[in-house]
């Protein structure tokens, strides 16, 4: 049986990348993927009328430069968020349209979650990217929730509630699932607070065209023969330096792997010998995030007349933050909503048409009527998934980095691991996927 | 094919209780396990010359009932933990023998401890076990870590160090690792912090004469045709009223399946359907906590002799708790030191010379110099265990029980789920797997 140089589990940005640098290495890889698609929870789905979704990860921006350049690389073009016009608060019930990036809500709120987003990102600054656990008072912020956090900086709920739907809004989740070691470490690795916010300067600021799948779709067009999609792996077993990897109806041999899956996915595989109890327990600890987007498609972005640009928050329903996805043309109008973290959860168990109804139903506070009739409403939740089990990507609980961060990127015998998570810059992003292929394919050629 | 009334996966008590009470109700019952031996996380270990050591789980105490019954059923007797003489305490590299339950600590740091423990005794009373997501202030208490609790209750630094042992004794993991809801419900689950943390009266007061898998055992022989041990389950599969499972060169037909397995292993299984996002969501976020038990065997129990109970604690090393784990009739003199949360996963670095040295080091500072030379030191990590992956059992961390605690207990079609995590009363403990396999079969039966 032959014995590939390496084996590389999961066709997403991060496995992708593992493979390219390999190859380019002149290993002879190959690429195994349990979907019938590369991407991962990167997904853009394309319609007969030529027009496009992203259902996963959408947005790039400044100093995301590994994707801008793998981009770049194949002439794939990226273009603005739509950004002209008001946004809209809709808060306690009250609907209130603003310029800029300030809120219109009570000085003292204001300048409470003012002072606690700036009082983040200086915190954040001592973190020790390759080594959180290493950082200034580590334990300390690991003992604490984000929530906790939250509760002692800001004293006015509305800061409160304000710095809540951003916290959710980075990361699929609730602030008190996530470590505030991880929130420090995950605001560093994408540089600030403001960065992860916001739209311009900021990682929503620009969106790829023809969709976020493209640069991934081309880049396996590059090498697909050393691509095998359908193929769940079960098991890894290492002996007297070979591995071999079985799944359903197959089974490969490799001198060295790479898992680029998602923690929680790569816990699940069967490992023989088993996994180190350190990265056993790790891998309990890592849940992904919790997301549905929504999206609710117009024969044009009606909204855009009205002066507004489709960016809404709200304290208020299940879709607490919109975007304006139209085509980079405006010939249509595509309203998406984020359905995020405990909101996340409850929408799960509703209905798909009690489901349609809410988020127009939330569409219309913000923009009109008008909303409440789009041509299409398509949903799709990220936690549903087989082969990601959650979104954006997995995060830590209070105590993981401490007691077990050094398992995430520590090599077992021959088997690597790759994937976002495992980056230290752009962490939980398409970027620190590619980063993260990168990383993984020089530990192994070195 | 044969269609069985009901499957159910994992022979512990939970799932030994559920299949006896489902053959009771005349029902046919096979019961699937993954070992070659039932009892779960219970393992008594038995030595050719007659003596034993309980790997697992090892104590039964007052209100303890089930477990209590179901020896008196099968004529196994307990008998008392070994509590006479003084109790040790090595703090601050000085150690102290003292009378009764009261550590020598200066009396600042004695009423902050005892002011924090009756405090939560109280806050605990509030709980409504059987849905703590809607008990008071469920949130507030689910967004915050049991170490964010301590480090608001208790301003002095020793209070806060004895009430952490206490903790990790008690979960098996590091204060910041367990959400104060789930801390709170744990131990309202158990009585009360006392009760959790005493030998007289409490949690540990006694130990199973054979050992703590003795009832399991002869629970297992009452219906032995019904058991299939080696049976590792991979996948369940829902189809018109149809359960398959599958697993590595079997396949079954039930009408009910009960899962009677920790959560996190609960979620490694393939289901078809998938489960629904919030079971996937919540398996993912129970992660087991970290123990080693660590057993030196001296010919006798000479610290008796010195009138030490074997009872100490300590803030420095790795093993932080111990126990006098003699036989009853004190033939020999068996030390058992329990390594904890944080101190396991580092202690799970270390090579087996590197272990035995640190902790006969330790008992050596606690019960003198002869501990250093036992005719045996043995050790046993759970999260190395491939079928448990951690004990004692599964913990919340933050934000899980409030968000997704309704889908730990609640059925998925024809699965039913059991294990000690699943139980309202005494959960993590043997009573508690009992009480949870008594309910999933009422449950399958209604």
């Amino acid at each position: 049986m032959k014995i590939y140089d390496a084996i590389v589990i999961g066709a997403g940005y991060a496995g992708l990348t593992a493979t390219r640098e390999l190859l380019k290495a002149e290993k002879d890889v190959l690429l195994l993927e349990a979907r019938d698609r590369v991407g991962g929870r990167v997904y853009t789905k394309y319609y007969d009328d030529g027009s496009y979704l992203d259902l996963g990860a959408a947005w790039v921006g400044p100093t995301q430069d590994k994707i801008y350049a793998l981009a770049k690389e194949f002439g794939i073009q990226t273009f603005p968020t739509y950004d002209e016009g008001k946004s809209t608060l809709l808060f306690n019930g009250k609907v209130k349209r603003y310029k800029g990036l300030i809120p219109p809500l009570p000085i003292g709120s204001l300048l409470s979650l003012d002072f606690a987003i700036k009082r983040m990102n200086k915190l954040s600054k001592t973190i020790d990217l390759e080594k959180p656990w290493e950082s200034l008072n580590a334990e300390y912020y690991d003992s604490m929730t984000l929530a906790t956090w939250m509760d002692k900086q800001m004293s006015f709920k509305t800061a409160k509630i304000m710095f809540k739907l951003a916290a959710e809004a980075i990361w699929a989740a609730d602030p008190n699932e996530v470590s505030m070691l991880h929130a420090l470490f995950y605001t560093k690795s994408g540089r600030d607070l403001d960065t992860l916010m916001n739209v311009k300067n900021g990682a929503q600021e620009e969106r790829i065209l023809g969709g976020a799948s493209q640069p991934a779709l081309r880049l396996a067009e590059t090498f697909k023969d050393k691509i095998r999609l359908n193929s769940v792996v079960r098991s890894i077993s290492q002996e007297n330096d070979i591995v071999t990897i079985k799944g359903d109806g197959f089974e490969f041999l490799a001198k060295k792997v790479v898992v680029a899956l998602p923690p929680t996915l790569a816990g699940r595989i069967n490992y023989f010998p088993l996994m180190p109890a350190n990265r056993e327990q790790l891998t309990q600890r890592m849940p992904m995030g919790t997301v549905w987007k929504t999206y609710a498609i117009y024969d044009k972005p009606f909204w855009r007349e009205a002066g507004l640009n489709g960016l809404s928050a709200t304290n208020e329903g299940y879709t607490t933050v919109t975007f304006d996805n139209s085509p980079k043309d405006g010939s249509k109008g595509i309203m998406m909503g984020f359905v995020l973290g405990n909101q996340a959860k409850a929408f799960s168990n509703l209905s798909e048409e009690e489901r349609k109804t809410s988020i127009l139903d939330s569409f219309a506070k913000f923009y009109g009527e008008k909303a409440r009739n789009p041509i299409t409403y398509i949903d799709h939740s990220w936690a549903a998934e087989e082969f990601t089990r959650g979104c954006y990507a997995g995060l830590m609980p209070t105590g993981a980095w401490t007691s077990l961060g050094k398992a995430l990127r520590e090599p077992v015998g021959n088997i690597h691991w790759a994937g976002t998570e495992t980056s230290d810059v752009w962490n939980g992003y398409i970027d620190g996927a590619i980063r993260s292929g990168e990383r993984v394919a020089k530990e192994i050629l070195s």
